[in-house]
């Protein structure tokens, strides 16, 4: 499957684990199963929801390549390769797309203090040596530099970049590339996403393409009834849904700062959620998370009951 | 060879790159006799100065085989295992101690943004499966955490932790590990490094066991007697020594801001002496830095020339 | 005249200076006069962008009197009590009520580092003081703190804050607040405001009071009308109008980034585009801002051509 | 009293308040009073641990006027001028010195965003408006910007600066200030102090001229014997007094972090053992600083039970 534009609600799939840390392969297909049949637009794996920085090399080939045997040609998948570097993306990049990933969504050099023009050069040395399109991914709370608006036009317009997956959550820098892309000449086919679970009805309205919601793993039919009324011009009702799955959200802080971090409170509870739901096996995170406890798990079973997702 | 405990001087080493951007193993060799021949303690490979971030799982394993093949009996090699995460380091340090480190040293997690519990939960799972010491590497730089001085005095204690590699520039930080390990009764072995270059002799004057000087590829001579000068209790001549280095150490700075990060300038600036010294074949620096201009090299120059290394 | 709830079209005025750095106080009146013909609902003295960090405490008094006494009665005035503590913004609160100021607006502290604890400590102890309603001003950018949106609601319900003025460009942030003062049945007549002037259109579609837009001094017409298209459901209409509002937003950064700070270009660029509209006699900022060029003052002009306000 | 050139012990005193907030003159008599008794060399008003950022101007003025009166002719007396922007340290200047200052200390602007180059007109216009010698203040922590050494030395060549008080932890950078003073033939009575408590040995030890030691108002005779000790050359009896300090210093960290800031812990701390020391009055800290527990209080007092200084 060729994907020139992803568009419409893509959730960046989590990665279920077994009790001893593996990759549970039936978990994540009925992961597949669930998303699929709420009507979702594309599959993300390998992103920062799906514990990319906690998965080895042979973990992050089993994911693309089960995700892929499985709903490829139905659905685009699109695959993280998530590395520090050049070189090393290069390496991610070459393993995804052996194993079938559509399209590979890359980072900012990270660890390594770059500069802008580093930047630019690493996407084009990156995007040379793909044999599929190649999508940035804003993510300073992750890589600590925020992807400047004006590169990813100048790479968008040279034919480097496809797309942009957006989780700066700075929407105004964010509407610059929307509009920049839409009043460039040079620029066709180029996706621009935002993964704010919280305001994609406000980026869908300045003219998003697509959402990548890590909330989407739970509700996934929430985000599908946003983006079509999104799409059909229902601001009230986008409105609506959009603070449904807001207060919904709050299950992400289930876990106590004293004890973890942001990540594994929010990774923990996606993933108890979806145990909750009937959809995986197990809620493990990775090491070193700090799993959620008896009580924070119960206190995301009633967002979900509130939600009328139990 | 086993080490209980790394001391003197242990330089990281740069990873010399042939013009296609492979490792250059008999330049890598060269470098390792020009640091013999000076006298150094250690080495350490796969560090930042070494360019790890930017290496790829099968460059890394032929710098450590490598090297280890050279010298290994000689010197202790010390290796880098960075990576993001638990499960990534795992099969890193499973990689660099099948090709024969003595140790590895490890950063906290990053991309990923971890409470101090999961810092410490990430070492102790690391150590548990490692078949050598594991030295915490503190680059708030790089992980943009910085490594709390409980935790690792925490670890130390309780023998995950062999020693620290500190490159934090806080020094007064530094002291309260250096006197917590010294006064702790049951901390022995552990080993305190200091990665500063322009306070390598104050770092030894409040109780450092060592230093890891990226300089120290430039003039492993000059750290050398440094290190010597402070044992010998020489104050004013280690000061003057340090003096001279950090006069040297001006060469970090000669790439144009405008034009890329400081990274790319003193990793450029340390393999440009090095060529300039005739050591290694190749000035290269790995994707995406910028390469200085041979204006900037020839700054270079004159920086070894000032320091009567040309 | 006393507000209650602060809404619709609130510019922050900039702060007119002559040649040798006093208030220039006719050019300021005008300024007021071109706001208020446009049909703008409040005015907002002493913000950041009247570079109230840059006036002394005379020239403070001397603005808020100046306004008050021209326009008060007529519009609401709020103006800023910035300082870097409690019992410093204390004074200024004292100082700008006696000169007639409607409400306040008053900052995390700043210098300090402070608690989420000791900044609600703040805020009540502020309030406790001030005879006027007291709105949060949150600007990361400046204090170096985001305002917790549970601290803020937990002061509204608390009747301590009348309202808050968000600059964090946080969307879903600022959405936590917004659906949480209308949820709260404790709350009534709280204000919550947008300070950014890019994703106004957005900040009003999700239930923002009004917006508090620096460029409003250089086109304020165009933000009267965004918020009247907003207000009337025209979400296409609104869309247009602050599409063009982006376009011309580009002013800001008319002043090169390697010879001044981000400050001193959007602020020497508010101030020449008044100038050259014929607003105020002198586009001079304050010490030790760096002023614009002449080809930096003519880029000005094109960006006030281009919108049609030359 | 005319200073050429600060040097030697300068703590930063103390603010005791009266229960009510007001500076309390006696109590801040008192402790100059401790402070000469010991041996300082000079008197720093109205810096961070004066809580400067907390004091009204009234009460900074008061504060200056005591300690002139009071100590003026026999020691130096510093001030603080600490204020945004150019203009309102200007006022400061003016107040402090006519109060009788012989220095004053100005930081970097902060709260406005700037430019190195707009860093150093700061310092060029506030020192063309100042009756006395102006010391630089770095202290990131407070004004999030680091004072880069090449504007230092620049400024103080050109007899802009009198000095350097540097708190941002950085000894490398430090030393650079260090030795580019004394390397450079036009800078003559240039001072360079340091304002980390836990490190002054090595600061001096590498050239630094005095420390501006925080705890200096716990143990003033502590930081003399460490300064005689290092100025005669006893490294080792210089290494163990400074370790007795540094242990002292924990009583810093008393403050729970979950119900305070650093500061408020630090602050809080210096006071109340001042207060048990029977120096001042009342431990108490400014608004909106949260108190110490009183267990918090007795975890100080057995810090300087262990110190000797009960």
């Amino acid at each position: 499957m060729t994907i020139t534009q992803p568009a419409g609600v893509i959730p960046p799939l989590c990665t279920p684990l077994t009790p001893d840390g593996e990759v549970d392969v039936p978990s994540l297909l009925r992961l597949v199963d669930h998303l699929a049949a709420a009507g979702v637009h594309g599959l993300f794996v390998l992103g920062s929801t799906s514990e990319a920085a906690y998965l080895t090399d042979a973990q992050r080939r089993l994911v693309v390549e089960s995700v892929v045997r499985h709903a490829g040609g139905q659905l685009p998948v699109l695959a993280g390769a998530i590395d520090m570097t050049t070189p090393r993306v290069r390496d991610h990049v070459a393993a995804v797309t052996a194993a079938g990933a559509d399209a590979v969504v890359v980072t900012a050099p990270f660890y390594a203090r770059t500069h802008p023009a580093e930047i630019a050069r690493h996407y084009r040395a990156v995007a040379a040596a793909s044999p599929v399109p190649v999508v940035a991914y804003d993510i300073p709370v992750a890589v600590h530099t925020k992807l400047p608006g004006d590169v990813v036009l100048e790479l968008a317009a040279d034919g480097v970049l496809a797309g942009l997956k957006d989780s700066s959550g700075d929407l105004a820098a964010f509407r610059q590339v929307v509009t920049g892309v839409r009043d460039h000449q040079g620029i066709t086919g180029f996706s621009v996403l935002t993964g704010s679970e919280l305001i994609a009805d406000a980026a869908l309205a300045i003219g998003a393409d697509g959402v990548v919601p890590g909330l989407g793993n739970v509700d996934p039919h929430g985000y599908v009834r946003l983006d079509r009324l999104c799409r059909a011009g229902d601001a009230e009702g986008a409105r609506a849904e959009q603070e449904r799955l807001c207060a919904l959200f709050g299950l992400v802080s289930v876990g106590d700062p004293a004890r973890m971090g942001p990540g594994s409170s929010a990774i923990g509870a996606f993933k108890a959620a979806l145990h909750l739901r009937g959809v995986i096996d197990c809620p493990l995170t990775a090491e070193p998370q700090v799993p959620l406890s008896p009580d924070e798990v119960e206190r995301v079973g009633k967002y979900l009951a509130a939600a009328g997702l139990l």
